[in-house]
């Protein structure tokens, strides 16, 4: 049967009845959040979405984000109704091996972000619409499916007020307002009117309908399509286990397989076998390939004083352009991380995406799942506010550069809540990710340069103040390496430092040196991976290792070196140098002194360790 | 000269030209911002805020919170007004040593909660509405200054709903709409209108005024007072750098001291000295005391086998009964986590949070700065949506006891992003946080009961599936301490697991001692602070150490162990088992085995590790 003939009503009643099947297979899933939003999607595929299902990446591909994640069973009946995945490959939900998780991920080709943890999927669809608004020629649109539970999430506030201002046309959120929450009703329950004053006070078109009647729907979606200027939220009024009379509007019927399979698929015709042929879009283009230019970064001389987080930004302008498709995207604070200059450069490719750190790193996903290069930057500190989205990211496989400025005590006088302490803490366990912590202006532009090639979510640490040149602007940073900066057959001690402890250290070293404590200086700016092999060797040969670090002295550079060394233990003694008390304000060399990880605290921790 | 006959607006003067001044002197600070909120804070302080400065802990004092931390010299210049701070202490702002730090923290008495990241006051505040409404007699009222760039944050949007909904007509929200951010112009620039359509869709009473109109803003603060039933926004049209010609409405002029001191005080009418006499609240009652009464805790059989989710959830009731401070605060999900008995219970100190953990977190905050003793409930995984707020709580001394269930692969089905596997990396860098992790049901129980006694930051992870009973329902496990489970005098690797790795390793030891590896088995539930000593000599007597967690391998259980044995190593050799590939869904046993976690696995490293 194809899609001009589709019974609407039917294709839905056959979404239910597979999202029943499939949790009651797996014996455990979310088929009453499938069913109550089973019509929307129904009249979607059958009628609005444009997708090539043989070429995901293709441009002109509409996109679907299930932004309320549990409702995977229903998505991946749509599969099956799209004649992508079969019968058999539907009933392996949720079991060991099989690409059809509880939540969406992109190992199933047709998914382009993870979600599951929720207030997510809107934001990125934000995202993926402001690309297609500012950067591409594809004319496609970017449908969400959103929870009412999950409007509770400040994250999709953010995303109602960027999408507005942005003025998205091409994004429809579809909220499928089912009234009941994990634990019972949602604060609003059917009050749509309330959501729609709400949203619609942001600047979005509100559109109220009855979420099962086909035909409203019908008529909901094409006024979407016909916005240009703002975007339009659906308010969809519907009923969580919609067809099955033991779960319909229920309570206590979340997240569970339905009671009774045999009567559940009676009641919802078990017959429909309907085959849709999704329609295609019409822009054909590829994707864009990125050009083998070279990049031509800045240079910062011998001797001079430069702060990593200026050799970032101007970086940056050279990594933009050389490659017409990285993006650079701000939170508020574009001359503090310095990725004013990209904005300046290239302002088609910056995003302001004001105080809204969710957001921003959103937008980063949703522009990385369409092939754009993000790079995202704000303070160090407030990256935290995303750890959720971050996580989610590194699920998704997304492909992240990020930067995090004013790291650590050496900002000053600020105090600690703008002071990144548990930066490295928070990026290091990502999964695949790599963390970089640049010591001078030259290697700070080298690893930024290196970070447009890297999959996965890479994050450059830079810092506030000017710290001196020490390398050459033509030498190379490979990610996993390390540089010995002072070294002799007779060092007594290993002193490892990244970022603003390597001067601090290479200045203890020389006191050490005046006092017969010959000791090794390792720069570790790839603190994950970290080079094992220089840290063993260099842990086997001088028996005593110090890690020196502005950070708490939990999950950053000092637990990387001990994880190094720590399985092949020679008899070592090791000494962690971290900020252990709480900082308050002071000047940058207070700061350092007072959380003792500057040259003197070096020397003394070190004239320990060799004693 | 006393309130009653204060010129408002000499006030003002005087209160910006001691932010300029005390920010001149600092060489760094936000006078501009302070500036724009002169008026708005003169009026306040004069005339409406109800505050005994000598005893800070008065349950019925008004709460002042300023959420754009960053115009802390204002409030400080309020401090001096109202004398409790004087002249010299005023000019120490930022420097080493002072408590007059460059965003405002609890070591002054006058302030309750750190602020400095932004979208983070009003969030409190409303926690402390919510205790103001539902806990206290006490009819005392919030008022927080917040800025307009902060309203791009979810996290206000998250308040914006929760304060409407919950009726607390004890809070006001004062905006100092000032037009500029950071970097150039807000989104909405003065266009208050949007603003208050925007919070007023969700219910709240709004009031656009002149922010430099004494004479408006007094009659807002009427207005706000007199509301009952629901929260009122002030949108107050003010310029930034008010008053100073070089400064006023001028971008560039964010975060820094004033071009020149000396004119700024010419134009601000430098003589001003006025002393407010602050109107003390009426209701005098001290803060409850807890009682001293004993806790019935659960108790389970040894044998049998239970979810410590479970367990948390029932002893938390037994904490509640014994101790009426106690409050729950939940993210919608307290079926999962076992709150729900708390809310069957203790009804009326449950708190509904919905899907909103910054939400959550930052009522827990601003309850606990009264005397409350709270206990906030979710997913462990998404306790990263508020991250910030947790590293802010610790800035700011809060004591919070969090719960996070569902940590680890072993919840099965639901897939990589329903697993707290982040969760221990981020908990552990806390400044002074105690981080728990139970293996079984009475451990779980006695430790949920320890944490109403526990300062800082406290988290206890839980599991969701049954665990093995192995202790007696009256054993202690107290903060950093340890359980060796098998030992034995020729041990010749010892295991640290913790929570669902336990039996693991217990049956793991089984299997190695019939092939003729002694092992020794400790139960690291205590993770911060760990067990130093016991680990330390397992280490030296074994030789061989082994830690298996159900986390990613970066941050949690083995390095806290590697951490604790590192700075002494005599020659050992170690292994970290931890989930180290991307899960997906599958079933617990199958989580456990495909992650390299279960007793199978350990055996294998433990004989690799002993060969």
């Amino acid at each position: 049967m194809e899609s001009r003939t589709i019974d609407l009503a039917e294709l839905a009643q056959q979404l239910r009845a597979d999202a029943v099947r499939c949790s009651s297979r797996a014996g455990s899933g979310h088929p009453t959040s499938s069913m109550s939003a089973a019509d929307l999607m129904a009249v979607l595929l059958a009628g609005h979405l444009k997708y090539d299902f043989s070429d995901p990446e293709l441009p002109g591909n509409d996109r679907l984000i299930f932004s309320k994640g549990h409702a995977s069973p229903l998505l991946y009946a749509m599969l099956r109704a799209a004649g992508v995945i079969d019968e058999e490959e539907l009933l392996t939900y949720r079991r060991l091996g099989s690409v059809l998780e509880g939540h969406p991920t992109p190992r199933l080709p047709w998914i382009d972000v993870a979600t599951g943890s929720l207030g997510q999927g809107l934001p990125i669809g934000v995202g993926m619409a402001l690309a297609g608004k500012r950067l591409s020629a594809a004319p496609y649109r970017v449908w969400v499916l959103c929870g009412d539970s999950e409007l509770a999430e400040g994250s999709m506030w953010e995303s109602f007020a960027a999408a507005a201002y942005e003025g998205l046309g091409n994004l429809t959120a579809i909220v499928d307002v089912n009234r009941l929450g994990q634990n019972g009703p949602t604060r609003y329950g059917w009050d749509t009117a309330a959501y729609a004053s709400q949203i619609g006070s942001f600047g979005w078109n509100t559109i109220e309908i009855d979420g099962h009647d086909p035909e409203a729907i019908e008529r909901a979606y094409r006024q979407a399509e016909q916005a240009t200027d703002r975007p339009t939220a659906i308010l969809a009024r519907t009923k969580k286990g919609k067809g099955v009379a033991a779960v319909e509007n229920r309570e206590g019927m979340h997240g569970k397989p339905l009671p009774n399979l045999e009567e559940a698929l009676a009641e919802l015709g078990q017959g429909a076998n309907i085959r849709v042929r999704v329609a295609e879009p019409e822009y054909r283009e590829p994707r864009m390939e990125r050009p083998g230019r070279s990049i031509h970064l800045p240079r910062f001389d011998i001797g001079s004083t430069a702060a990593t987080r200026e050799a970032f930004g101007r970086a940056l302008v050279a990594v933009g352009d050389a490659s017409p498709d990285v993006v650079v995207l701000d939170g508020e604070v574009a001359d503090s991380t310095r990725t004013a200059y990209f904005a300046e450069a290239h302002p088609e490719r910056f995003f302001q995406c004001y105080i809204a750190e969710q957001q921003m790193i959103a937008n980063a996903i949703g522009m990385q799942a369409l092939g754009w290069v993000p790079y995202a930057a704000t303070f160090a500190a407030f990256l935290t506010r995303a750890h959720d989205f971050l996580r989610m990211a590194a699920i998704g496989g997304a492909d992240l550069r990020l930067a995090g400025s004013h790291a650590g005590v050496s900002i000053g006088r600020d105090g600690p809540s703008q002071m990144g302490l548990e930066d490295l803490a928070m990026m290091r366990p990502l999964w695949r990710s790599v963390v970089m912590y640049p010591c001078d202006a030259n290697q700070a532009a080298h690893l930024t340069a290196t970070m447009v090639d890297l999959p996965g979510i890479s994050y450059l640490r830079t810092t506030r103040g000017e710290t001196p040149v020490i390398y050459r602007p033509d030498e190379l940073f490979p990610v996993g390496g390390s540089r010995t900066l002072v070294s002799s057959g007779s060092d007594k001690v290993t002193i490892v430092a990244a970022g603003v402890t390597v001067s601090e250290a290479l200045s203890a070293s020389e006191q050490l040196a005046d006092i017969g404590i010959p000791a090794r200086v390792i720069d570790a700016y790839s603190i994950k991976p970290i080079d094992v092999s220089t840290l063993r060797q260099a842990a086997a040969e001088t028996g005593r290792v110090l890690t020196v670090e502005d950070h708490w002295p939990v999950g950053g550079l000092g637990d990387a070196v001990l994880d190094a060394i720590g399985g092949h233990l020679p008899s070592i003694r090791f000494t962690k140098l971290g900020v252990r008390g709480m900082p308050a304000s002071a000047s940058p060399t207070e700061q350092l002194a007072a959380a003792g990880i500057d040259a003197d605290a070096i020397v003394n921790a070190a004239r320990r360790l060799a004693a």
